[in-house]
């Protein structure tokens, strides 16, 4: 028999999360899942990035501790490549910071700013990362809401139609307001804000110096004109800093690694808080992934990898036309917003409860998986409890997938049809 | 001019670390320095394990996010590799837990049992991420020395020398001692706790419900018996998470891959904070590690890899004797602190204000890479300022280094003579 031994209260008393469900409900489906939930890629990085990953393998600098702050290679790379964006020459040497993916980025941010008490503003539904990471540090949240389209349930919607209300933004700010994490192209919804939208968020951030955490991990995967917020004006760029994701921008989420750009009085702290943490990200892969940023351009991997995306987009939304089921058409990333409230679960069908006490579409989800074979992802696990009915007839799929998956999915999502 | 942001205190406030001094006192030296400073290998992993992450990285389940807890393969090579030192099968599925890196393996397991308050047990001298990790989950550190041997200062002594009072351990506990962290072997000492030493510190924690997190990073290279806590006893075991490195095993510090090894009871809340600080770890290299694992036996790896390492110490150690200057001859790892009493710094001579102002090893550290041209690390950053004198004059060296890398240095070193 063990002895009691107490977690620390920040792990403890966890609900099951949506992934563990997912798989359960995949273990309990008759038939092999196509799994359209998490968003990581169905194939590989480009040839230029596996073949530099090769490479460094070979080599001892880069198998050994890369510098705490990122190998010098991919800080250049970084400055090369998003220089021209920022509109000024990034310094590699104090501006940008090599993290462990985007998500370690956005601790060592937390971290680096948090104190207990602070108040971090952030927008529902949002990556759920966020939360436990901003609780790490001992901040509290304060959720702001990006309101669904009023005829979501009907009517297929532009993700603009996604909207914050600047008011609702306003009255959250207080005095502990310490920042705000915005998320442009933004998961799950696939809005991309825009300038108007980012210079309101940015000009009340000026008016209360409230730091600003851009996650702007799909920056290469926009299909409407995408604005930085620390473009706007000197004062908006000196409260932000933004992070971006090779694992995203170069298909090889599991390489974990990322970047923070912004100032050195912002940078530094969130360098020093990463050290503390991981002490220095994976070294191989930073010269893999600066040697990607070098080449991409040459290659015309963005112009592609956008092209691509946006034709599986569209291709995979055929089947919501199909069967009359409106989405919300993303202006960004790889994920779609389906409204399922059309779908009419039978009547008694039984779930486990740990699914039957979630909002409905944990249902669907579980529905989706069992009856069709298809995997989605319930967004309703990015609400807090009391705003999650707004999205609870929603779900989540990722597009980031071969072509022959998303046609099995939709060949078995026209199963849907019989129960609608 | 940029507004003023306060930084979190736990960033806030850094003194100059240790690395950044080598690496400025380096630029200040004429020649080019051999770096026998921070411990990373100055050769690459063995082909087997190269050769498997060049294939990893060629495959799409590889590239993708791994499990938050570690890819399957590698707990369960995890599982195969230490279930004959543990004298049980470890289960993969929740007594092993993958983490980037021992360091963020160490920062899980205080973030997933440390509350503000909480007191841990450290011993110093201490690797000093602990000190920082700690204080990042509200932990006080309570320090307890390893006393030097009383002739270290004259006489080549033996790592086990430097002691442990085990009356000044108990004092040390209070009320609110939540954990304890051990370290063996040994960094910097080369120490390796005996089987009774681990027994003290073992039945004492289990009277006191006290966790100990065992930093077995060094395991593959001991020179004298090595015992795991973890296996005393079924109450110990209860208590303990041990911590694997491969960056140290395979010598791929830079591949950021470590383990956790523990009763589910532990190992779950350790998990979860893992999960909300990196989310997972690099996918391709844990694959890389796991084949690595399953290959070493085959390939005689560990016992190649421990005799290489000591015939290295022993080489590398001539100088000492060549010079008349007394060290700790190590019982594990691959560093050797050597005492400087003897040599004499000339009178007047220059440092910079954050030099002098830090104990006789940082002032020894200096000179050695300013005049001599060879890096080494002072120890008397791995102390408190209260017990620092205990370790002023010794300098801590990195023998993981190539035999032409360890020959230039002890040629330099023979320039000591004229100072001693
Ligand atoms: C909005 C958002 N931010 C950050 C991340 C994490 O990125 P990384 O894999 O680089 O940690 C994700 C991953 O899904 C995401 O969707
Ligand atoms: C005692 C000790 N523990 C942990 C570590 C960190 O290991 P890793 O590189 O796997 O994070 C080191 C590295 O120097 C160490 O000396």
């Amino acid at each position: 028999m063990s002895r009691l031994i107490k977690p620390a209260s920040r792990v403890a008393g966890q609900r099951k999360d949506v992934w563990s469900i997912v798989n359960e409900a995949a273990a309990a489906s008759e038939k092999p899942v196509v799994n359209l939930g998490q968003g990581f890629f169905g194939y590989n990085p480009p040839d230029f990035v596996v073949d530099a990953a090769k490479e460094a393998v070979e080599r001892v600098d880069c198998n050994q501790y890369a510098p705490t702050q990122g190998r010098l290679r991919l800080r250049q790379a970084v400055s090369d490549a998003y220089s021209p964006y920022f509109g000024r020459t990034l310094n590699p040497a104090d501006e940008i910071v090599v993290t462990t993916g985007a998500n370690e980025g956005m601790l060592s941010v937390f971290m680096g700013f948090i104190e207990p008490g602070d108040e971090v503003i952030v927008m529902e539904p949002y990556f759920d990362q966020y939360i436990s990471n901003i609780e790490m540090a001992g901040g509290k949240v304060v959720y702001v809401s990006l309101h669904p389209p009023a005829k979501g349930d009907t009517e297929v919607c532009a993700a603009s139609e996604w909207t914050l209300d600047q008011k609702q933004l306003e009255a959250a700010v207080t005095e502990k307001t310490k920042m705000i994490v915005l998320n442009t192209p933004h998961n799950p919804i696939g809005k991309v804000f825009t300038k108007e939208e980012l210079q309101g968020i940015g000009e009340l951030c000026v008016k209360n110096n409230i730091i600003i955490l851009s996650d702007e991990v799909y920056d290469r995967l926009f299909y409407t004109p995408f604005t930085r917020i620390a473009t706007l004006s000197p004062e908006i760029e000196d409260l932000t800093i933004t992070v971006g994701s090779a694992g995203k921008n170069f298909y090889c989420t599991g390489w974990r690694v990322g970047w923070l750009i912004g100032k050195p009085h912002l940078i530094q702290y969130a360098g020093a808080a990463h050290t503390r943490i991981c002490f220095s990200s994976v070294s191989p892969l930073q010269e893999a992934v600066a040697i990607g940023l070098e080449k991409a351009d040459k290659e015309g991997f963005w112009e592609t990898s956008k092209k691509e995306m946006k034709e599986k987009m569209n291709r995979f939304n055929e089947i919501w036309h199909e069967l009359g089921l409106p989405y919300t058409e993303p202006d960004g990333g790889y994920f779609v917003l389906v409204n399922l409230s059309k779908v009419k679960i039978p009547e008694g069908y039984e779930f486990p409860p740990h699914v039957a006490e979630r909002p409905r579409d944990f249902q669907l989800c579980w529905f989706l998986i069992k009856e069709l074979g298809v995997a989605a992802i319930p967004p309703t696990e990015f609400y807090t409890p009391q705003h999650e009915k707004e999205a609870e007839n929603y779900m989540r799929f990722a597009v980031c997938k071969e072509d022959h998956v998303l046609e099995a999915a939709k060949d078995r999502l026209r199963g849907l049809k019989k129960y609608m």
